[in-house]
């Protein structure tokens, strides 16, 4: 199968799933739909297809219980978004060529949207794999030596003058703003599917590939698309004072940096031998 | 064992093992510290007291896991503190008697500061238990369907004069709002310590009658203590709009059902004759 062969098998299950859940687990009608608004608002859901993508790389079954944790990951990625939108963050208007939460609903719906997706995916991953072991690599990945670490350096450093040449600073924000939860995806399913041991080391070593390359691929979006195409303002980063890999060595070197570990990722999955992993790394040729 | 020897036992080893985990968990040091600021502002760790205090009801021992279970639901408490007092939200300058976090580190860091604890308080809870089934308890109990749902309800009813006086609503707001969290820490402890099939009925009976009773003790705090007292603004609720079970049955029949639930409560437990959980309804007594 190749990658966009099993991506138009997965999104529409990922995608039904995640609107029937929504609707049915949640109790409040407005919440529900609060929640669903970000959640439907057209993501690619990239981290979900990664997790389950892994999984068939090493040859472990798809079944309702897979979906469900995949499913879950995606809540718990539109929370991330949801909050970073929000005023006191990056204060975005518009994502995915939608209006934001906060703006669509409110500050307040926004801030709790949020605060229900999180915990609601952190169900679903518990549910789904009946392992305490994989709640604990998405909650590592999403805490304060992840995610939210990244998000809180990314603040931190905003029209910090200081940091805008240091090099390690940025590839540990950039790692943790977006890395970590993109290596979790993988983590996840290597646990979860039984992975061999070499198994397991090479598609660890792609997950880091792959997610420092991601990060580097959404700050070139901001300045190589335009909104209409990106869906969210751009030319942004710049303006806003924030500091990341582009603002340290500029678009060229941006792309050297991406081809280098596009083809060291590429690298890794030789002797697993999967076309639809491979194709993941395809997503970069627009900004390339 | 009298409650109050149970809580001089273990409250110093909740706060030490929280102020040490942090510091050592936390990479970052500023997050560590906002993280820490608001866990160690002096909160009565009921919550955690409450899930030991149940172990030991059935008999159950407490290990370092059981602590870092715990102290996993104060993170997740204060999570929830920190997000309540937020300009959008509340809208408070002052807990415990300190500034709230947003006042002390800005709005930002305090959005992260409980984005960063709730996940933290989960994979504590995992990792302490090594149980999916905690995981989905607690998750379950602060999501949509839990206290972020109450605090949805709460947001969108404030200042609306057509739920004042609807028992069912108020009473379904509350429950969501404190009711759920306190329950969940009772229902862990049975589920983790293995109670017996009656044991678990009592006890959870138990936690639904302490989890309603905490929310009216808290409306009847705001209008009963002054604000030295209870280290927050306080006569606030009715001023701001807020519907609660206070402003819908007033001071005396409120105190008229706090003790009924607490008859209730007592009753449940005369058959676990645990000296211990029956101490933590005295709590109540300062405002009766």
């Amino acid at each position: 199968m190749t990658f966009k062969e099993f991506k138009a098998t997965w999104t529409p299950i990922i995608d039904s799933y995640l609107a029937d859940h929504l609707k049915s687990e949640v109790n409040d009608t407005k919440i529900s739909q609060i929640m669903s608004y970000s959640v439907m608002a057209g993501g690619k859901r990239l981290r979900p297809l990664l997790f389950l993508a892994t999984l068939d790389a090493i040859n472990s079954k798809i079944n309702d219980e897979e979906i469900r944790i995949a499913c879950g990951i995606e809540l718990i990625h539109t929370y991330s978004l949801i909050h970073d939108d929000l005023p006191a963050m990056d204060n975005d208007d518009y994502r995915r060529g939608k209006l934001t939460s906060h703006k669509k609903w409110g500050e307040a719906e926004a801030i709790l949207a949020g605060d229900a997706l999180l915990p609601m995916g952190i169900k679903w991953i518990a549910q789904g794999s009946n392992s305490a072991k994989l709640v604990a690599i998405i909650t590592e990945a999403v805490g304060p030596n992840g995610m939210v670490g990244g998000q809180y350096l990314d603040i931190d450093s905003t029209n910090n003058k200081s940091v805008a040449d240091n090099s390690d600073f940025i590839n540990k924000m950039e790692w943790l703003k977006t890395g970590c939860l993109i290596k979790a995806c993988v983590e996840m399913a290597v646990e979860h599917g039984n992975a061999s041991p070499s198994q397991k080391e090479l598609l660890l070593q792609f997950a880091q590939d792959f997610g420092r390359s991601y990060q580097i691929y959404d700050d070139l979006v901001d300045v190589v698309e335009t909104s209409a195409e990106a869906g969210k303002k751009t030319h942004k980063d710049l303006e806003s004072g924030k500091n990341n890999t582009l603002t340290l060595l500029g678009i060229t070197k941006s792309r050297v940096e991406l081809n280098k570990l596009i083809a060291h990722a590429q690298n890794c999955l030789k002797d697993i031998n999967s076309d639809i992993l491979t194709g993941f790394l395809d997503l970069y040729k627009k900004v390339l």
